[in-house]
């Protein structure tokens, strides 16, 4: 299969279409049971008044289809003081992997994170997913092995 | 010992000596090779055109000494679709540990977080750092055992 896709910056009429592939990634995560939002508060926090995330999203060039997305949101370096970029999210359909659109959407975000003059470009990863530890290795990516991520939920 | 201490938000006179316990802690964390930051972005990244964290403080009474801070940021959960509140740094001096400080710390900004309407309050712990486990365990946290971080630098 080959498949021409582009990357750009969502727009609000993207909105409906990355909540489906949030349900998506939540699915292939086995972390369904997790979700509680819904696309309106996406919407808000994507394009309202007090942005706080920004997405990129992989599109088809022939019927304009979303078939991946990235999210991210800027998080910061005591030991650097300097802002980096932290990805929440980066997702490909399952029937659209091996076209190279993970690598796009990442380097894609690489690129953003230079421009803005960023330190670091860290997100975390399942330590079972290891099509996804390989990948982000091929991409040159240090996966940090003391690190525990802790959690109140309110 | 007895301190009594209070736990206020920095000002921007507190910028020096803030700087100065993150330099303890990433000697704490056996991590000082990393630092490359001085006290003039940080005081930009808190108190400039376009701050991007913010800090609490724990200041003893009698000598208005700082002997802990707490440095946090904004982050999102798309599973939520809700912000949470992501702890970067906390430290307390270690000749002041054991007086309640860190709990201090940690409840101001559960109440923050909860204040804000934040879905989570996140952090990470190096898994080689029993006390601190014991401790956030202790504070009702989840320490997440299948999440890995993965790290580009710029």
């Amino acid at each position: 299969m080959e498949v021409n896709f582009k990357i750009r910056s969502a727009t609000v009429a993207d909105v409906l279409e990355i909540f489906n592939l949030i349900l998506a990634l939540a699915e292939y995560e086995k972390l369904s049971e997790q979700v509680t939002g819904n696309v309106e508060s996406l919407q808000a926090d994507l394009f309202g008044d007090r942005p706080c995330i920004e997405v990129i999203i992989a599109e088809t060039e022939e019927l304009q289809k979303i078939v991946g997305y990235a999210l991210f949101f800027t998080n910061y370096s005591t030991f650097l003081t300097q802002r980096g970029i932290y990805l929440e999210d980066i997702f490909v359909l399952p029937e659209y992997r091996g076209l190279g659109i993970g690598k796009s959407l990442l380097n894609s975000l690489i690129r953003v994170a230079k421009d803005r003059g960023c330190g670091r470009f860290e997100w975390s990863v399942l330590d079972w997913n290891e099509p996804a530890i390989a990948f982000y290795q091929r991409m040159g990516a240090e996966v940090l092995p003391e690190w525990r991520i802790c959690r109140i939920s309110l």
